[in-house]
């Protein structure tokens, strides 16, 4: 399973724009809140979330139905930009198909945090639509969750991909280079671009192979592979700290968490370590398009 | 060519956060500012962009450099949301390597015009790097342009896809389902439930296409395909006037803009466009990976 996918709820979106059916299901006696650390997930001992029921919170947003339970997460005031590291020794502990669920509700409650004043007037905002969006008390305008689509992708020159280190990542870390898409470019031309900003590496052909949302704090990560025809690297030294190329043996080591890897490759709940792990399953020189499901 | 990419300039990131080169480069003689009917572009005869000298300009955009020539989109006052459906008459004039670049100069634009103010603290804001930032006045917050990843998609059934009218669309326009991508889901999920939401269709092995920047005002549209094992629709009548299952022939009468065509098709410049080609260009009934571009 690809991190934070799988949630495997309804979101009853049609709900959202309903406030007395919203109303009628926080009042339902069955439905539950997310129990939140600050906007960190609380598990229990079996790695699952937990979760109290709703009773007396009033600022909360609907997350959906997970058969027939209506699920809500809470709208904390929370500190913003900031991710303690300790959330991500949470994650190694926390059920797969459980991080959904947590990271859709802490992406719209840092975005609730970050939109308490309306861009186009300055006047403060509130929240509507269930928590889905938030409406200016002055202009009226209607306000909705921002997801920022981020490239990551590995290059890959005669049998081996090139991987980086950020310039804060933990010791020994190395994983795909990344980047936000900008406005006025394709994913094809985003994966180009920050290639050759940051690596100074020019490439063709542009495989899309799977896509992930990043909680931290909203984006969409959409994971790439693409040809160089060359390994010369040109280091851009404001963005990473470091960058090399890996061969197979050398991903599966890192995969592997083997002692003697040559890198640490990034948790199985990034994206990353499922972009690597399916160049390693591909075999081939050239990745093989994402497998059908069924 | 897909819709909007393409413009083919060097964005130079790396000078946006230097004031100072930015300042050289807005003082070249050679330096060009895109003219603007609004927001809209100004074609000269042949369908290219109009440009004229820099010179007095001052809240401007550094969209990048074009073979060594700096250019630049001014910052005008506009009304928000409103697209006029001329505009889209002069994007079927305009030569199609042209559209990219005014396009990503269109979003920024908007996107400056919508956060005059700080979404957390209410102040004022004012551009910084370049004209790709916003810098609040009171609390220092930097925010960053906003880019909203959407899906559009073909259901496939037996042959045929599934296509539907919008509530506002031109007469006899169909085109492929389309929905913002939410926070907490990846692109395959939103593939499957705005399908599920809007038509009633459950969907398997969703298949990535294509992307392209679209500036109404800043969506990045993800063009997917996937598997229906049932043609029965059930109609969402508060997004889609109608849905309707179309087959090879029909798409080809449709793109080929045959007078008795069943339906008509989106424009070239949308990517619904490239993606009813693609599928169409597949031949089989699972549509083949996007091709290599060399």
């Amino acid at each position: 399973m690809i991190g934070f996918t799988g949630a495997g709820i309804d979101r009853a979106d049609n709900l959202r724009h309903d406030p007395e059916r919203i109303a009628a299901l926080a009042a339902d006696p069955a439905a539950l809140i997310l129990r939140l650390a600050g906007v960190d997930p609380v598990l229990d001992p079996s790695g699952r979330l937990e979760w109290e029921p709703l009773g007396g919170h009033d600022q909360h947003i609907f997350l959906g139905l997970s058969d027939g339970t209506p699920l809500f997460a809470p709208m904390p005031r929370i500190e913003l930009g900031r991710t303690a590291w300790s959330v991500f020794a949470i994650l190694d502990a926390m059920a797969a198909d459980e991080a959904a669920l947590w990271g859709g509700a802490r992406s719209l409650i840092e975005w609730h945090n970050r939109h308490g004043y309306c861009g186009i007037c300055g006047s403060a905002t509130a929240p509507f639509r269930a928590g889905w969006g938030r409406r200016c008390e002055g202009c009226g305008a209607e306000h909705f969750p921002r997801v920022d689509p981020v490239v990551i992708m590995l290059a890959e020159h005669d049998g081996r991909v090139l991987v980086g280190r950020g310039l804060h990542y933990p010791p020994r870390r190395y994983s795909a280079l990344a980047g936000f898409v900008e406005p006025g470019e394709s994913i094809e031309e985003a994966v180009a671009r920050e290639l050759a900003e940051e690596a100074g590496i020019a490439v063709a052909n542009v495989r899309y192979v799977a896509s992930q949302p990043w909680p931290f704090p909203g984006s969409l990560m959409i994971a790439c592979i693409a040809d160089s025809p060359s390994d010369a690297i040109t280091l851009d030294a404001t963005e990473l700290a470091d960058a090399m190329w890996v061969d197979r043996a050398e991903v599966r080591a890192a995969l592997d968490r083997t002692p003697d890897a040559r890198f640490q490759a990034p948790p199985p709940y990034a994206i990353a370590h499922t972009l690597l792990r399916a160049w390693l399953d591909s075999g081939q020189p050239q990745l093989a398009p994402a497998a059908p499901a069924a």
